[in-house]
């Protein structure tokens, strides 16, 4: 059973957690999104293990926080909390080229690392958008995604070793440098995409991978996501370089954000149903944009209305990726409007997003989604053209049509953007009552007071 | 707390298994290496949560079973058991050739999932040896590795979606088809690899990789570790196709199997420290063929003394392999020899080995390991030159040389076979106990009574 709520003797705790972590890493100042009362910076997995064990006899629960650019609210707090950073620690421990590792503490942003393996011409195989910002250890907290997720997996794959601290302030340290490991449950994998809620990752160990020496990409303009799905088989089976990326951007996202961004028809058609940014990645600059130029031949010859555009240089590379990465254009043009992320088995996506046009257009007259992701890997974002707040009976109604189809297939209302609070009433009520009842079980058995991030992903 | 042992009254438990799953499925005979009571045999997974849920209120516990290939005991069974075999579940329920996703019951044989899946150009993209017996279903439970562990992972690593029953005969179903899932734990990979401790897997979703329409392999005859990680190191930066396998064999491997295969001197030196066999996977033969010469070549010019076989034919790549995969040599000239299955950091391969090599050298008037394994992952095998089984000092000795030095780098004393009965008591002296208490509280948490495999993987 969970305690009841403690009511802590805020200076006692105060000077207990300066005594561990040194008083300026104890600070009142948090943000203004956050009510806890402190928030706390150690500097090492020992300072973590301190702060939680005082916290834990205290009955005093933590909000574990990395880079805060999640989507979901899971680093929310309230007053009677304190907010754990884990900002201090980021040190890049050791890279070791030859392995094709680096051994990092959670408080490291993803470019900091990214430029670090740069140098012995590695990458860590996942990347997004927020990589200034965005931590490793939140990356493994929430089981990052991205674009490189349909060759290199999600951050859940990435992870060899880790150390971490359980909620009683015992540390897990499971360090390992190898990829082949059945010595004991690996229960690493309890902490990724806890949220923090089962425990606070403080080191971990990850795969890196050979960042290509060339790449090469085509924009396609195609009839439908069947014909974008064959040409990202096609590039899956190339004989030269790899698909490094296959981006969809229907129609409606393409107008708004290439229009946007200064593009002009006829130069660029923008009428086509689907747009498919297609990245290959290899070591000749000539084979890989030959091997391109394959795959655009091949795609006309089954769908003579297809369209393309070859990038001929790097900046043209860009320009066409900045197409994807510029979300922002929808968000100006519909403030705070409501965003969906949700995995579709491939072969599903071409069914499930016309079901979405044609269910939300028929919703309080007629909503039209922007819809676009990561197509090789069936993760699509729907942002709708309504600025937000929805009203709770029409966010009912939203999520009816986006996520019901999703279960009986095999997909996902929440792909890689967690369930913090937002999503955490939708999978109380939508989850299988096995898996549910094992989550309260794991919960129950970790963390029995409840004090790992409360209010996050379970009830 | 586990509940006493129980004396189940058999006649009545014979009933009520025939009752759920049809009396020709509950048998005597069970093998000779098995003392249970009955052998069970559920054709689907409401059967498998029907025996499981009478088991548990009549505190009968439970060895699952698959193929029965393990190498670590994980299936032995005494009286007052039952065994439940998976191998009535037996149907590929789908194969989704666009998505390359599989959906497959827990007792089909890793074959007949790659038959299947070659029917469409794909593959499991994980393979070893027992491949015409071990189970998807043993596979998932003992976190089978294999050959292709550097470029697909490990079993864990294939699997999008699962099924399976709890301990107390609650059905577990989260059979996704997508890799990005971050909608609550994701508690697939508690049962991956717990060896039936925490549950029985019933179904899976799994991940399939395209078939390479052609290979190339050379056999290097090289100077050092070293050398052969950077023959590796080159392969996995080629233009061309990509690396499928890398075999690292010793030279007292490599001398005892290819002389009791009949290869020749001078034909095939068998005097270089160790033998590497790479084999490339793509398109185009020829294209594949030129990216093995190049890499020989730049092997040859860091490494003079470097010698080399490019297979010229089909025949003559199987003949390669054949060095590696015929392990049985090894055991008709050292009957029942002890053998170890550990991970190495890559960039510590090859001063282990020399400190295993030197540690057994010292031990009970010399011990000769034979070494091979899986090196452009790390998992090294180790044959000892011995007839087993040691005697328990011996064995002792023999584990404190092998395993002592793994820790400190981030290895692993048991890479692909898992723990079962056979590494129990090292898994209990020499794991992190923070790991050590949190499996304690995962057992408790879902198998109180333990009935699931006990006396497996923990105490």
């Amino acid at each position: 059973m969970a305690r009841p709520p403690s009511t802590p003797d805020l200076q006692a705790l105060r000077h207990a957690l300066s005594a561990v972590v040194g008083a300026p890493y104890v600070r009142d100042a948090v943000g203004p999104d956050h009510m806890a009362d402190f928030l706390v910076l150690p500097g090492s997995t020992a300072e973590v293990a301190a702060v939680v064990t005082i916290c834990h006899a205290q009955g005093v629960s933590i909000v574990p926080q990395g880079g805060h650019t999640g989507l979901v609210g899971g680093c929310q707090s309230h007053p009677g909390q304190i907010v754990l950073s884990l900002t201090r620690m980021a040190q890049i421990e050791a890279i070791y080229p030859d392995e094709r590792v680096a051994v990092v503490q959670a408080g490291v942003a993803l470019e900091i690392l990214q430029n670090a393996a740069l140098a012995y011409g590695l990458e860590p195989g996942i990347d997004l958008a927020a990589r200034g910002t965005a931590t490793i250890g939140g990356m493994v907290s929430t089981n990052a995604g991205g674009i490189m997720a349909h060759r290199y997996g999600v951050m859940r794959h990435r992870v060899l070793g880790m150390e971490a601290v359980l909620p009683d302030g015992t540390i897990y340290s499971d360090m390992t440098r190898v990829v082949k490991n059945t010595a004991g449950y690996d229960l690493k994998h309890l902490f990724v995409g806890a949220e923090g809620t089962l425990g606070i990752v403080t080191r971990v160990v990850l795969k890196l991978e050979p960042v290509p020496q060339s790449t090469a990409t085509v924009m396609l303009g195609l009839p439908s996501a069947a014909a974008a799905l064959e040409a990202i088989s096609l590039a899956l089976r190339s004989d030269v370089g790899h698909l490094r990326a296959a981006e969809g951007l229907w129609q409606p996202y393409i107008q708004l954000t290439a229009r946007a961004q200064g593009w002009a028809e006829p130069s660029f058609p923008l009428d086509q149903p689907i747009c498919l940014l297609l990245m290959l990645g290899g070591g000749n600059q000539a084979d890989l944009t030959e091997a391109i130029e394959q795959i655009f031949g091949a795609t006309l010859d089954r769908h003579p209305t297809a369209t393309g555009i070859i990038a001929a240089s790097q900046r043209q590379e860009a320009d066409l990726w900045r197409l994807r990465e510029d979300t922002d254009q929808l968000y100006r043009a519909h403030p705070g409007a409501p965003s969906y992320d949700v995995s579709v088995p491939l072969s599903e996506i071409g069914a499930y997003v016309d079901h979405v046009v044609n269910g939300l257009a028929g919703i309080d007259g007629g909503i039209a989604p922007f819809v676009f992701g990561h197509l090789a890997d069936g993760n699509l974002h729907i942002v709708l053209n309504r600025n937000g707040p929805l009203t709770a009976d029409l966010s009912r109604a939203v999520e009816e049509v986006l996520y019901t189809p999703l279960r009986a297939f095999g997909g996902s209302f929440s792909a890689e953007h967690g369930v913090g609070v937002k999503r955490m009433s939708y999978l109380g009520t939508a989850t299988d009552p096995g898996k549910l009842r094992a989550m309260a079980l794991v919960k129950q058995a970790l963390d029995p007071d409840r004090l790992m991030n409360p209010g996050k992903v379970l009830p």
